[in-house]
């Protein structure tokens, strides 16, 4: 018998009417012949609710000490109630369906309270109910932790909890649903001709989802990618009797068809950083990085340039914006001991990236990059590759217009629809 | 080192603030050196969101199908995030203080989901807990089904887990702390003379508490008697810095001087029933009482008398007022073969019952009560008596005047207190 694993996000399970829709389409699997586990968030906007109760009590999010294992009992709770009420709906329709807590699989985490990664799932109980026809419905994100109290994966957990699961009952698909109807070549509200994606393989989506698009929680694909458990993003919202195909994560070696580049993605969180006039000597740099390091800040896109002053160097990075401050901060108390001149930095920026598992093979792929945007105009101010990815850093009111050049530029258009 | 068990229902515990007083009231206890456990509530209204949404996804209450099960997981979920957010704020005061849901401990319960009764309570580790310092939050109302699934013990089920905790950890005594301070002689809001017991028997609780007395479960009290477990009765509501002494609930031979009547208690919930011109042969009562306990229909309160007509008889009975539609369809129903004439019903009745133990050796309660009401001009309808009991059935509206005149011809009024 085969078996699946579907998982369902807290839009998707905000209120009784969603919960039903949800059951709608676990019948048509379960109907189909399929041995189903279901995996369910809370409701929407009941974690935030939970999580300020804990603060309110006194436990900062996340707490690493005696709290923190306060916090996941109470976080937890969220997840309890909808995979019962998920299970309650599905009985009232006729099926044998149960809850599992993450603790009654057993789901067995590490000691890391708040954050919690996956240890082992003990998967005979659960997947020979699966076997006997009763649809299991699991509270994601949260196990139990050696010391035999709850333990929550962090947010998005229950992206992890499926694809943990759908590995451990060697499960043929996990099929993550969502309130969009797949992965899209860019972001549909930049691009009006952004194209569903059919497949996309894990490392593409790896990319992908480190970059911004929020389809996903990068723990997730990787997950999926060791264990080669295929994915697919599915909506929740669509009619459960004329669902869409979505897209599908999976090996490369399934991806018959490859694309040079698969997205174009614009990440606008991101904020530049230039030090002027480095004494350029060994260590300088190290100096540099080792005190942003150990604060804990984490940063991108080191460009080192030769400064107009012979025997200086300028060096620029990228943080998230938010680590800004703490960055500048960082480095002001570290002027004298790597004796730069000054500081220079800019949240107006944006890093737009492409990615595809056809630039491994195929030259040219930044040089149409680079192309396109000159051509238009666009000024790159920092650089940085992969393998499989190449990110420039631009003005971010360039932005949407350099995804929309590029999209169409790698041939990702979808001409049926009206131009942007 | 002696242990202590204190329990707080939702009331205390409805937000942030209130939990801030139930932990001023247990840091007091653990300064005074005890071994404490704490037996919270859900927060108030919760229990009642929680059931809603059950409903809505199609368990009724209580489910006794495989939807009881998830309704128990659902439900539960109420008192699990009150014990983690009590347990957070007394670590935040500077305690080791953890929670213990009902799998945790584990306080095993019977199959019957949504009214467990509690079979086993394990409590080599959370006594050891408790003695090593840790204050014991427990999650109330809740324990483990054989079948490794959560279980309820019913609505106030709160009060019989702290009990039953308090007798397998061997406490000294089980604090029950609620709205209100301690159990009084009669209704204050009936009766302004009334004034609060400073002990009173298991007896005579169980009489109150089955009588309507709200403050405490009557199962809890059942369970106090049984393992001679000492309960109070006390205020959540006073400051922790000057609790009030609340009510000691105890052993008979624990109280030295002993009212004749404790407490007198009125009931508006029932409604009366008779059945005229029954023919007055064997088997006829029987065939009454069997029909109504087999739509199991709770009755009190039979009388039978002679009818106007030769060879007839009247029989009257009691019964919750929400259970007399049903009631009067049941005896409808089997008119033709029980060969009554007809049928009538009472809601304004008021059952009005005094409570003591001194009735098994004082001669003479019963007819101070009824030589009392026969002179207040208020009239009986029925009466009933057990060893510590006599109730009498009365006109709903003179209830209020006879608690009064009752409270007085019995020596209960405070005259400190101005006169009702």
């Amino acid at each position: 018998m085969s078996r699946i694993v579907m998982k369902f996000g807290g839009t998707s399970v905000a209120n009784m009417q969603r919960i039903r829709a949800v059951a709608a389409h676990v019948r048509r699997e379960a109907d189909a012949g399929k041995s189903v586990a279901v995996v369910v968030s809370a409701m929407a906007g009941e974690t935030n609710r939970l999580v300020a109760l804990c603060e309110e009590a006194g436990a900062p999010a996340p707490a690493l000490d005696a709290r923190g294992v306060e916090y996941d009992a109470v976080v937890a709770s969220g997840e309890q109630v909808t995979s019962s009420l998920l299970a309650l709906v599905l009985q009232n329709l006729g099926y044998r369906a149960r809850s599992w807590q993450g603790w009654q699989i057993p789901l067995k985490t590490d000691a890391a309270h708040g954050k919690a990664r996956i240890a082992e799932i003990d998967a005979e109980a659960i997947g020979a109910a699966m076997d006997g026809g009763e649809i299991a419905v699991v509270a994601g994100f949260q196990g139990i932790a050696p010391n035999g109290r709850i333990a929550t994966l962090g947010r998005g957990g229950s992206d992890t909890s499926a694809v943990a699961l759908a590995a451990a009952v060697g499960a043929e698909r996990c099929d993550i649903y969502t309130d969009v109807d797949g992965v899209y070549t860019t972001d549909p509200r930049l691009a009006k001709k952004a194209r569903r994606i059919a497949k996309i393989s894990f490392e593409e989506m790896l990319e992908a989802a480190s970059l911004g698009a929020k389809v996903l929680q990068t723990r997730s694909v990787e997950l999926a990618m060791a264990h080669k458990v295929p994915l697919r993003v599915l909506s929740s919202f669509e009619p459960p009797d004329a669902q869409g195909p979505g897209t599908v994560i999976c090996d490369e070696d399934d991806i018959v068809e490859q694309n040079i580049v698969s997205t174009v993605t614009p990440d606008f969180n991101d904020a530049s950083v230039t030090i002027l006039a480095v004494p350029d000597e060994p260590g300088r740099a190290a100096g540099i990085f080792t005190a942003l390091a150990d604060a804990d800040i984490n940063i991108d896109m080191i460009v080192q340039s030769a400064s107009r002053e012979p025997g200086y160097a300028n060096i620029s990075f990228t943080t998230k914006e938010g680590e800004l401050d703490r960055a500048l901060e960082v480095l002001s108390a570290e002027q004298d001991a790597i004796g730069f001149k000054s500081l220079q930095s800019d949240r107006k920026v944006a890093k737009v990236s492409v990615v595809g598992l056809g630039m491994k093979s195929h030259a040219g792929v930044a040089s149409i990059m680079f192309k396109t945007l000159a051509d238009k105009g666009i000024n790159i101010q920092n650089i940085s590759t992969s393998e499989i990815k190449i990110s420039v850093l631009i003005d971010a009111d360039a932005a949407e217009y350099a995804v929309r050049v590029l999209h169409e530029a790698y041939g990702l258009d979808d001409d049926r629809k009206p131009g942007a």
